[in-house]
């Protein structure tokens, strides 16, 4: 007998029969319905036809089951005895809503059908009762398009033509415009439409209609696209949809009646209160619309307390239920209040930390779940200010601010520097200080930066480049200080007109010196200043973190340079630094840096490092202090030296700008010669030439040099009482033997700064690993008396040779390659598991099974990415070190992949 | 008893005490003085005391075992009394070596003494014997120096400081120009200094001698720089050492008396004749120092028929002894002769092959020991003229052709390609074309070539560069077209002033137009004409190849772009093409190439492709002419487009230096904006840029182009009758989908060319494999139904992404790094087996496992070397691929790999 039951009402609690188990019977949305209302929740009521219904519809020849029928007939007139309403009654009818619903959540089936049960006479008790003619005509025409559409299988477009002409004949844009008259005429030219087009009538009877749009959803089932999906997804064919047949309600009813939306918690700053907007005699349409503007729900207190009051109750109810603060809409029928939908509510990142925390506090989830449920941009929505903050300040108009936003865009590029920043577009980095100077805000606009314009950088609010992609300098310097960066955006719209030192975009012109606004959280690109949040880590998301840091297997560092960055990182909770660059120190001093790359004899050369040692020991002695004895790891100059010289192509520029001018070859001699230098040192592929340690080798004095400011500086610092953990780490290694070459000269230095100044510290010496020779040999490295002692893996190098994809050159190719589906993720972003995370793994299982004690982390910019801390996690990492604004992400995905994996 | 036996005796073939077997005991030096004694060898009588004293002694103290001392005084009673003389007997004193000599040969153990047995009055006896004073007092002067060091160990530097001191006193630079007198006042030096440094005098008693030289021997053995050596090689510290104990001869005894050598065979052209020379009434350091001319050894059948003869029956058993061809060295003592020294003689490459041939057909070696015996430098030498040619003429005075060599040399290079050319030196591909066409012979001198130098180098005789390694693009285009030349001579002391077109080396200074020879095989670099041997691959060395391709199981194919090298290369043994560069196709026609990347519209790109194809069409059909049904292996373009477009450089000079002309910036309009296209195309690692399959992806029509003129060509020339037999290759995959991409586009491409020519033909699609990606995921490009049909390992690129080495920029690393012993090898001349190779048994072994059928080849550089080739082998490839200069060597190495295996 109970295969013979397809048809399940939701009326009421009480006359409810269904639950949320039955989802394979009643599909996930009956399955809802049926829980949310034996729960007491004020459901509009309603009743499911069942997928066996539409299995045995669809197996046999669309006839309906048994007893179908019959059980829809009677279900249908409980429906109407319980609403006090016919369907599609003359006066005051009974109008329905007809979804599908599979077991499984499925894109690609059929349609909703609103308002079903409207005719030619029906349409007028719709309009009387809501006492708004417009409205029941709008929605009749609309019923008759959908039905055509979804039911009939009508092509939209013939409906979308003749609503376009009734706009043209009005002299009106919007559909909102078009008068009643206009609607009515709709109505009208529809109905013929569909005649013509089909060759029947437009069903008047409410039956008729219904019946119909039940067939064609279980038809839907078995659509081209509903396949195809179900193909891709893996999910089964003998599931079948369940049709949902629900009571329409209205807020437009006269002044009882309202709609609106409401937040379980404040999704602004995640505090326990109810949160929303509503509107009284209207529908949902006129809020998103932005016609009228909406009262906070608050005032819903005043002229309507109970309906208040049941609000709080349902929002508390559906919080139990779906453990998760709720984002509900809702429509108040003449004093009478339903919930037509509700799901987990959008937060800012800030809300999503508190919200999280509350709800552990409050005993509804676990930390682990608590962890799970941040996401990494809440973490980077506290931390940096964003531009689209408005989107959920309820005291906005929201479609408001949505256009007059879209239409400041200029273009968008790679959200590079997860912040937003307005300021003055400068088109050089001297003139960006410069205003900086002057007290402005700047944006420093660059086709792409070189470690020349620093300075510039470090002054501006923010960075906006034409070229390079997620690891270009722009982009790497950025995140490294903090700074809101948007990289590569010629592709997304934008470029410079350099001689007129204007910004091009969407036919917009930004001159040098006017405001522009660039958010690094998607990339966007505005003209003119746009409001911005603040930045902060609030108490509820610092509480989620600390207890990441208990559960996390992997730990946290930081790539930091200077003390003022490293003492930023700690703040965000980095356990040591995982790479200190050296290079900035060389930058600092280039005119003693040419001295000694220009230097005639041996000991020229020397003179010029030995003047570069105290600068340097100066730096590191920063760095110790700020430590307190949390390990520092160091890495030995790595860029080539030609980096530190002009370029060959200003060099021929400047040579003949001053001849152009009158100066003869004599005079410009020693341009010529250092031309000579420059051109000697050349490099077809500096990223595979001379530069990491195959510097330290064959410029030995270099690595001295370096050692011995590090060594010193420990010692100093040590001498002050602080403890000291210096790791000086090689890069570049490819052989074994490069890496016990420098290592002997580190150890002799070592040596020789503890006799000297009679102090004794710990120190280790490890290697970076970027080479793929290096992983593939890690055994090597790693083995042996004089054999690393960490490993840090600098994946943005690795993925650039294990892929050949030079950073720097690739960034519009790694694009087309997502568009083409070649690649899934930028292996700058994400790290390549099957590729170069292979290499990975094997390298941390040789190197660990050559030397247990071997520690490995990740220094690239992926150690702040969390399908990448993941990875690393599995693979058997250490640590991670990322710039110090990712730190708090990272803490979060480290404990996210223990979570994770324990959980498997 | 037998325990107690430490002195053996060789004395003649009657009275010999040892044999080949007693290597452990007698030391592998003795041991081989008593098998040729006792083969009737006429080897200067001796005695050898054992290893097992040599244990003995150092274990005991230093004290000789029981017996020892009786054995030697025995031993040389009887050796006197075998030469009738006494050991430095007062006339005509009887004279001996000492030698050390362990199982295993050792260097760093004691030098040899010799003459030992002179004394004031035995050194008079000498002089008249052999009638040369001067002679006796320089042999006394060198005992006493020799003697002081190896036995008592007094520093050289000592006596070297008193010889410097004669020489100046008598004016003269070399010790041989110093008189009679002068050496008689340095064995008095000697002397005394001998006395005061050791406090006791030079030892008068030749037996006193031999004691401390015995004892002098035993104690070598263990010395630092003797157990270090043992310890790197493994070698067993409890074996000992013999010392060995034989007659002085001299060759300086009278008109009956000579000194020579000669080889079993014609070390030239491999003849089966005896062949050397010899000196009258000399010693052997007078043929080496050149002062006199020695005869042709046919001579000496006129002068010493018996002596000749009984050289000829030497020269049989020694080959039979050691189953090669032997160099002698022999000296006749009034009219006796002995053989001092025999080894295996150094030949030819002409020689090597004919006698390895000779020798399997009298039936003395096995066709794989004649295999075995090749070296590929043995097939180059045939197949390419060499300088130092003249060294082995006998008519030629040596001394003095090598010192006229030496003092002509300029300075040395990387030798790129193994020929030797002369020709004048012009700097300017242009220029050198000219000279040609003047019919000049031409050395082309470069900085370092590109591309547009090609059809200099096509016309010169040789390439000489200051920059770049063995795989630069010089050594690559020499290697392939088969020209000499040397590459990276910068660091050889050799440079280029462009400005005044000079060549400056070793203080000389080479103008335009002036002759130099180049010589690839050794990378000597001379002023002047040098007379060079011309190439040929003679019937021996034939014949043995022949054998090769038998027995290896390897098979070897040529990289060929052209239909000319391509029949070269099938004259030289190849089985097919195994890369074809389509790159030349492009710079062939570089207008079209222009108007193609500078096309503005895709209409206009189409246009300027369209025009290509025919272009290419004809090249293809040109190659399966020659190939008639052998596999064609055809690379899909591979460079950056930018490549094909002046520099940022070039263009910024031409614009200024217009400029100083007068030209306003309007009037240079055209070259600005090329300049604009130039500098937007720049990538900072073109390696690692917009190249190889990223080309054809993002630019697909170039794909559709170069297939469609691929399928053209190959259905045209197989409607006139001939098989063809086109394989696709895709370069620079590093994703499997970037191969779906391009195989689908070669698939339909070929479809349609199939039935738009009405014809079938089988062809295959496959990859290069030179992105370390590409290696790491093998198994997914190979598999499935669009998976690849073959591999080839493009080690070039493999290599420098693997290691992170530019081929064109770490030239002096990577020999910085050969000095340093941190590489073994140069990676771009034979494969990196623990990194690299690693990554390609990966590759092969999971390319394999998805698709059975794959066909894995290399065709980079080192697929002609010999290292590479035997790893190719034991990894599992089907062939190898190389420049058709190095076939004959790759099918020499891919027999030996595959003979070595079998043998293990």
């Amino acid at each position: 007998m109970i295969n013979n039951k397809y048809v399940y009402k939701f009326f009421s609690q009480e006359n409810c029969e269904g639950n949320a188990e039955m989802k394979k019977l009643l599909g996930g949305k009956g399955a809802n319905l049926t829980q949310m209302t034996s729960l007491g929740l004020p459901i509009p009521p309603g009743f499911i036809i069942s997928t066996s219904a539409c299995l045995h519809f669809l197996e046999n020849n669309e006839e309906y089951p048994e007893g179908l029928s019959e059980q829809i007939d009677k279900a249908l007139a409980a429906l109407e005895e319980t609403n006090g309403k016919k369907l599609g009654g003359d006066n005051d009818p009974l109008l329905v809503s007809v979804r599908s619903g599979a077991a499984i959540s499925m894109p690609g089936m059929m349609d909703t059908i609103l308002n079903l049960g409207l005719n030619d006479i029906s349409v007028e008790g719709l309009a009387k009762e809501t006492n708004n003619e417009r409205f029941a005509y709008d929605s009749y025409r609309r019923l008759i398009y959908m039905y055509g559409d979804v039911v009939m299988g009508l092509s939209k477009r013939h409906f979308e033509i003749e609503l376009e002409k009734m706009k043209k004949e009005y002299g009106v844009e919007s559909d909102t415009d078009i008068p009643t008259e206009g609607l009515k005429k709709l109505v009208e030219i529809n109905k013929n439409l569909y005649k013509e087009k089909l060759g029947e009538s437009f069903p008047q009877n409410p039956k008729e209609q219904l019946n119909k749009s039940i067939r064609a959803v279980f038809r839907s089932w078995n659509t081209k696209r509903a396949i195809d999906y179900r193909n891709h997804q893996g999910i089964p064919h003998d599931l079948g949809t369940a049709v949902n047949i629900q009571t329409m309600v209205y807020g437009n009813m006269g002044n009882d009646s309202a709609t609106g939306v409401a937040f379980t918690r404040n999704p602004s700053n995640g505090d326990r209160t109810l949160y929303g907007e509503y509107l009284i005699n209207a529908q949902g349409e006129d809020v998103v619309a932005g016609i009228r503007t909406p009262q906070p729900i608050e005032e819903l207190t005043k002229i309507m307390p109970e309906v208040y009051n049941q609000l709080f109750e349902v929002s508390e109810t559906l919080e139990k239920l779906y453990h998760d603060m709720q984002d509900m809409e809702f429509t108040i029928q003449q004093g009478k209040m339903y919930i037509l939908q509700t799901r987990n509510g959008k937060r800012t990142g800030v809300a999503a930390g508190k919200i999280a925390y509350d709800l552990v506090i409050e005993g509804v989830i676990s930390k682990e779940e608590a962890i799970m449920r941040i996401q990494p941009s809440d973490v980077d929505n506290c931390l940096f200010p964003s531009v689209n903050w408005p989107e959920i300040n309820p005291n906005a108009p929201i479609q408001q601010i949505k256009h007059e936003m879209e239409s400041s865009v200029i273009g968008s590029g790679l959200a590079a520097g997860a912040a937003a920043a307005s300021g003055k577009a400068y088109f050089d980095a001297d003139r960006a200080k410069d205003a900086t100077d002057r007290g402005d805000d700047v944006i420093l606009v660059r086709v792409e930066t070189t470690p020349e314009d620093f300075h510039g950088m470090a002054a501006s609010q923010g960075i906006l480049t034409m070229k390079g992609g997620l690891t270009s300098h722009a982009a790497i310097v950025a995140r490294q200080i903090g700074k809101a960066c948007i990289v590569g955006s010629e592709r997304g719209g934008i470029f410079i007109d350099i001689e007129k030192t204007e910004l091009h975009g969407k036919g917009m012109i930004i001159r040098e010196g006017e405001w522009i606004t660039i958010d690094g959280t998607d990339g966007f690109v505005y003209k003119g200043k746009l409001p911005t949040t603040p930045a902060s880590l609030p108490e509820g998301m610092t509480k989620i973190l600390e207890w990441c840091d208990n559960i996390a297997k992997i730990s946290v560092k930081a790539n930091a340079d200077k003390p003022d960055q490293f003492r930023k990182a700690l703040d965000f909770g980095a356990e040591g630094i995982g790479l200190c660059r050296t290079e900035h120190m060389f930058f600092d001093n280039i005119p003693l840096v040419r001295d000694m790359i220009l230097a005639k004899t041996e000991k020229e050369r020397q003179e010029a490092v030995d003047k570069l040692e105290p600068l340097q020991q100066a730096d590191f002695e920063g760095l110790f202090e700020v430590a307190e004895g949390k390990p520092v790891i160091i890495r030995l100059i790595d860029p080539p030296l030609h980096e530190f010289l002009p370029s060959i192509e200003e060099l021929i520029t400047e040579i003949y700008e001053e001849r152009l001018e009158g100066k003869s070859e004599d005079m410009l001699k020693d341009k010529y010669e250092l031309l000579e230098v420059v051109k000697s040192m050349h490099e077809q592929n500096p990223m595979l030439g001379l530069r990491g340690c195959r510097l330290g080798i064959t410029l030995q004095m270099v690595t001295v040099m370096q050692s011995e400011a590090i060594f010193r500086a420990a010692a100093k610092v040590k001498k002050k009482g602080k403890d000291v953990m210096p790791e000086i780490m090689v890069p570049l290694i490819g052989f074994s033997k490069e890496f016990q070459h420098q290592k002997e000269i580190v150890d002799k230095v070592a040596k020789q700064v503890m006799e000297e100044e009679d102090i004794e510290f710990d120190y280790l010496v490890g290697t970076m690993i970027e080479v793929p020779r290096a992983a593939l040999t890690a055994g090597e490295i790693a083995g042996g008396e004089n054999g690393a002692q960490f490993f840090s893996f600098g994946t943005n190098d690795l993925h650039q040779m294990a892929l050949g994809f030079s950073r720097d050159d690739t960034g519009s190719l790694i694009a087309r390659y997502l568009e083409l589906d070649i690649i899934a993720d930028d292996p700058f972003v994400t790290i390549d598991q099957p590729g170069v995370g292979r290499l990975m793994k094997m390298c941390v299982d040789e190197g660990k099974q050559a030397n247990p004690n071997l520690e490995i982390g990740i220094c690239g910019e992926q150690g702040g990415e969390l399908k990448s801390i993941d990875f690393c996690y599995r693979i058997g990492l250490d640590y991670v070190s990322c710039s110090p604004y990712r730190v708090p992400v990272a803490r979060l995905a480290a404990a996210q992949a223990t979570i994770k994996k324990e959980n498997e």
